[in-house]
C-alpha cells in the first residue's frame, strides 16, 4: 500500500525525502501520479488539495494535513466521509509562531514605527519609555500555538490574557471564554494577538464591534487566517486612530492583491504567510507515525474534531 | 547636608520627586542651584554632567551616576580624587535593553529587512525558513546587561556564546575572553551583539578585522556606546555584504549628525540611545540607599571599580 503526497511542485522532493528518511520502506507517490487508486492507504496534502479528489481512493485510511490549520480541508465538500484526518502539530511551527507574535508584540510595544519613521525624517528623539507591565496582551485562541506565544509573552514581564471557546486554564495567563469573555478582554487588550482555528464561530471575528472595544490605540496581530480579520473595518480603526498598527501573516485571499491598501499603509506590517513554514524534516516523524498507527488501525495523533472544526 | 540633582532639565522635577517618594527627608538641589557648597554630601548626576565642577564641594562623599554607563564620567579630569562612584544596576534598564536585544535578534533572524522591502515593493514571496537552533549569538561583555540578554535568547533556542574580559562562566552560554577568544567568538557568531563597556581596551573593538572575522552576511547589534564601533569599518562591511544589517542605539558623537550615512542606510535600524531608558521612580531607591550608605560611611552598591573601568 502507497502514500500520496500532494503538495507544491517546489518542495515535493525535499517531503518525499524527508518521509523516506523516516521510514524507507515506504511506497510515495507523488500527486498527480497517483497510480492504482486502490493502492492508496494515506494521503499526505496541503491545504490546497482538492478533496473531492481524496474519493477517487477506495481504501484511503487516513488523511494528514501539512500544516496546523485544517479550515481548508473542512471546507466543503470535505473529506470524504468516515476517513480520519490529522493536523500537524509541531513543536517547529510552534517556536516560529511564538517568534514571530515575539517579534511583532515588541516592534510595537517598543515604538518601532515611530523610530523607523523618525530615522527617514532623519529625527532624534527619544520617545517615552515604554512599560512592560503595564502593556496588556490578549490572545485570541489558547491552543498549541496561543498557549506557546502566551508563555514567552509572560516571560518578558507582560501582562496576558487568553480567550477560548471552553474555559481553558493555562498558569499565569487570565483567562476568558464565550461572547462576554470576548469583549471583557478585548476591552483590556492593548494588543490584540489571533491564533486562532477558522471555524464558521470565529470567521471576520476581528471586526468593526470588537476592534471598537479595544482601548484606543491598541494593536492588532494576525497570526492565524486571513478571514478571521474584516479588512474594512481593521483599515477604518487604522484610519480613525482607534487601532495604532497591525502585524498580518495571512490574508483573505492569499497571495493579497496587489491592488489592497494593507500593502502600502504605513501602520501595516505584512508577512506573506510566513509566520510558521512547515520543515519536512522536522514534521516528517509525526505524519510517518500517523502513516503506521492508519495501518495499525490505531487512531491518528492530533485528530480533527470535525464538529469543532480544528 | 544636600544632595545635588543634575540631569536634563526637562525631567528635573520628576528625579526630585522621585527621591523625594522614597526618602521625603532628603534636601534636593537642583544643579545649577547648589547653594553652599560646603552643604553637598552626595550628587546625583546624569552623563553630560562636568567632572571638574564637582570639585567645588568639599564635603562630597559619593557620586551617583544616573544610567548603567559611566565612561563619560571617567574622561579627564574624572570625579574628584578619593570620591567613590556608583553606577546604576537596575532591573528595568536591564529589562529594556533585553527587549531591545530580543527586538533585533528576531528582526534580523526573521528576514524583515527583507519582508519590509518585499512588502514596499508588493512582492508575495516566502523567503527560506530560519532555523533558530542554528543561529549562532555572540555577545560582547557578560556584565548585568550581556547576561541577562543572554538568557532571554537561549530561552528561545539560539545557541548563544559570550566575550568577557576576564573568564566567566554564565550556564547554557559558552564562554571566550581575551583577544584569542574574541577572535573564536567572532567566527562563530552570525550576530554580534556588543552589550560591553566602554574602556580604553573596548573603544573600536567592533572595527574592520573583527568585522572581517564574522561568518558572511553577519548582523550586527550594539547597544553599548557609539565608541565601541568604528563607523566606517561597519559601513565599508555593509556595502560589501560581509555585514547583512546592523541595529545600532548609540553613536559616536550624540545626535547622531544629519549628515551620517547611517539615517539614510537600508541596512541600519536606528534608535536614538532609547533602548534602555532609565526610569526615576525603578532607580529612586538604589540611589537613596547609595545615599543612606554613604551617610553611614558604608560602602555604596555598584561602585565604580577606577582599574577596570565600568
Amino acid at each position: 500500500m502507497a502514500v500520496l503526497l500532494s503538495t507544491k511542485a517546489a518542495t515535493m522532493a525535499m517531503w518525499r525525502d524527508a518521509l523516506l528518511a523516516v521510514d524507507p520502506t515506504l511506497e510515495i507517490r507523488l500527486f498527480p501520479d497517483a497510480g492504482d487508486p486502490a493502492g492508496i492507504e494515506a494521503a499526505v496534502v496541503w491545504t490546497a488539495h482538492d478533496m473531492a479528489e481524496l474519493r477517487r481512493y477506495p481504501n484511503l485510511r487516513l488523511i494528514v494535513s501539512m500544516g496546523a490549520g485544517v479550515d481548508h480541508l473542512l471546507r466543503p465538500p470535505g473529506p470524504p466521509p468516515g476517513i480520519p484526518v490529522a493536523r500537524l502539530v509541531d513543536r517547529m511551527l510552534t517556536t516560529q509562531m511564538g517568534e514571530w507574535v515575539l517579534l511583532n508584540v515588541l516592534r510595537f510595544h517598543r515604538q518601532d514605527l515611530d523610530y523607523r519613521a523618525q530615522q527617514r525624517d532623519r529625527v532624534w528623539l527619544e520617545l517615552p519609555a515604554p512599560v512592560t507591565a503595564e502593556r496588556r496582551i490578549g490572545i485570541l485562541g489558547l491552543g498549541e500555538l496561543g498557549t506557546h506565544a502566551a508563555g514567552l509573552l509572560r516571560g518578558l514581564g507582560f501582562p496576558v490574557m487568553g480567550w477560548s471557546r471552553r474555559p481553558k486554564d493555562v498558569p499565569g495567563v487570565q483567562g476568558f471564554h464565550g461572547p462576554d469573555g470576548l469583549a471583557a478582554m478585548a476591552a483590556r487588550s492593548d494588543m490584540l494577538v489571533c491564533l486562532l482555528p477558522l471555524t464558521p464561530e470565529t470567521r471576520g471575528i476581528v471586526d468593526a464591534k470588537l476592534l471598537g472595544l479595544l482601548p484606543r490605540g491598541a494593536f492588532v496581530i494576525n497570526g492565524a487566517r486571513g478571514a478571521h480579520v474584516v479588512d474594512a473595518d481593521l483599515l477604518a480603526a487604522l484610519e480613525g486612530g482607534q487601532v495604532a498598527g497591525a502585524a498580518l501573516d495571512v490574508f483573505d485571499p492569499e497571495p493579497l492583491p496587489a491592488a489592497h491598501p494593507f500593502w502600502a499603509h504605513l501602520r501595516v506590517v505584512m508577512t506573506p504567510h510566513a509566520a510558521s513554514i512547515t520543515i519536512p524534516a522536522s514534521a516528517a516523524p509525526q505524519l510517518v507515525e500517523n502513516i503506521h498507527r492508519a495501518r495499525r488501525g490505531d487512531a491518528p495523533l492530533n485528530l480533527v474534531d470535525f464538529g469543532a472544526g480544528y
